[in-house]
């Protein structure tokens, strides 16, 4: 039963009781806060704010690193690779995921534990699937929320990780300080397939791969990356993006990544850029936070609850559109 | 002056002389409508939602046509073709965009109406570019809405494109009754670098760019996307998905495609899946709209215009978090 002595006792915990827990980094309180996170319950919610709330001071003393790249690329096996050489730095790293495609095939494809099976047993890592949920919105403000918590629980830095080209990048962009795009070798004209605006984004590129028959066509891929870079505007934090070569599997060119993400830190935090951003994504997840609370609130509400299916039943007969019956809906439900 | 001549003088209109202007067919009262459902003005947005209402009972006897594949695969050019084939098949055609880039890069990629230079001056085609937008919610319920005037304007093919890998599909996937992507031949193995979950709403597979030294290549790609559909569940709609080859430039293969929407438009209307359908992306939007309009309503109240900017700056400089601001900005705002 070594199983049964891992878990505290199911008693309830309070607000101050969370925030004790995850101070103390203890890994279990520290879960159990970010399931109350994920909750669609209200009262779940509320907890969860509270203790957001008194993680904040304590947070903000991380690096948060952003990791993209296509299907195939290996990005669980770098995040492996970073991962066991940052903790072997006496780092404490938190993993996250936000993934997109669990919104259309009801199944995350991404933060399965498994993949990451060295790292997942290291005791200075804490690995987090993405959360599910019907927005990507919704899953990346409960992302957001739980790089707070994680960081108050000490470990810093964040890696939050991404799948697919296009808005979950956006949302994944907004809340880290370093974008890394993981590229294969070869895998196309310069930057042709990549989504230009990801490409803008982009802090690091890191060509993976570099191993076997493979690293002549890194090369060559590093060259041309490189050269299509300069085609892009300056970036706001006046950084230039750099291009490197690493071999997740063979462990070569990880500390070269590394490395880099420093410089950056160091560049960003000496032109005032780092916090300036920070402040600016602070900004950006007030207004995320105003509309998914707004929604919370209608939905929850006793009224909407009691008239909303014969509503949802006279749209689907085509009696009344459905922008005019949301207009009901919401007049009835700011009247009182 | 010609062009004074076919503008209407600059007489307010009621929402009556608009609805009646739009099933009269008139494309500048039309095009001022939709100029209405974009704006973020209460007043405009109220007479929109009034003129919304009116045209709902005249649409719904259409086609939409959702349109999607990576830049460079020849999706101007490919309207441009089926749109002159559908015209001179007396049908009239509008053609809308859904471009999520635009969100990054500040500026539409699509919707220029010089991509179709012959389309934009035929009589029977109505281009409208993608709405402006902070996000793919707010753009996509504008689209949606424009469908409907369009629809009571007569207009009975309705083409939404989109651009890009992801998000956007699914926003144009809810208001469109068939799903064609567009691929390019040897542009990969089978599907790979499609997401699964675009390649799973497709009803039909266009490879595109099939001319000259490309036809065999195209052919091949043919039959590998063919293959490789075989591994999809079968679809709700019961209909199976299929793949052609066609050249917009060289204008081959353009009324097959066309064939082949009849074909899938009789096949769903016969088994009910059309109308149900439509239901459920009623239902969709009903939602949609509720989170669209609870926004509106909420930045446009007198309190919280006045108290804004001052919690904006208590979180930027940290001393709130962004979820409790908005929290205590909700109470505000419901409380009256």
């Amino acid at each position: 039963m070594p199983k049964k002595f891992e878990r505290k006792p199911k008693k309830k915990l309070s607000v101050d009781d969370y925030t004790k827990g995850i101070l103390e980094g203890n890994r279990i309180i520290l879960s159990q806060a970010i399931t109350l996170i994920e909750s669609t319950k209200t009262a779940h919610q509320e907890i969860a704010q509270q203790i957001i709330e008194q993680c904040l001071p304590h947070t903000n003393q991380s690096i948060r690193i952003g990791i993209t790249g296509t299907p195939g690329v290996g990005k669980s096996t770098f995040i492996e690779a970073l991962g066991n050489y940052l903790t072997d730095q006496e780092r404490k790293l938190t993993v996250l995921a936000i993934d997109p495609s669990s919104q259309v095939s009801k199944g995350s494809i991404l933060g399965d534990k498994t993949r990451m099976t060295n790292l997942s047993t290291n005791k200075n890592a804490f690995i987090r699937p993405s959360p599910a949920g019907n927005s990507l919105g919704g899953v990346a403000r409960k992302t957001r929320e739980t790089i707070i918590l994680c960081e108050a629980a000490g470990y810093d830095t964040i890696i939050v990780e991404t799948v697919g080209v296009g808005q979950s990048e956006i949302a994944v962009h907004s809340m880290v300080d370093f974008f890394l795009l993981l590229l294969l070798p070869g895998a196309g004209d310069e930057l042709q397939g990549i989504k230009r605006g990801i490409v803008e984004m982009a802090d690091l590129i890191a060509v993976n791969k570099a191993d076997g028959d493979r690293i002549t066509l890194a090369k060559q891929a590093k060259r041309s990356y490189k050269n299509a870079l300069h085609l892009y505007p300056i970036k706001e934090s006046k950084w230039t993006p750099k291009v490197l070569t690493c071999s997740a599997l063979d462990n070569i060119g990880i500390g070269n990544i590394w490395k880099t993400i420093v410089e950056y830190q160091t560049h960003a935090k000496e032109n005032d850029f780092f916090a300036y951003n920070r402040k600016r994504q602070a900004h950006y997840w007030l207004h995320e936070s105003i509309q998914a609370q707004l929604k919370q609130r209608f939905y929850n509400d006793e009224t909407i609850k009691n008239t909303l299916t014969s509503i949802e039943k006279s749209v689907n007969d085509n009696r009344i559109s459905p922008f005019k019956a949301a207009q009901d809906l919401i007049n009835s439900f700011l009247k009182r």
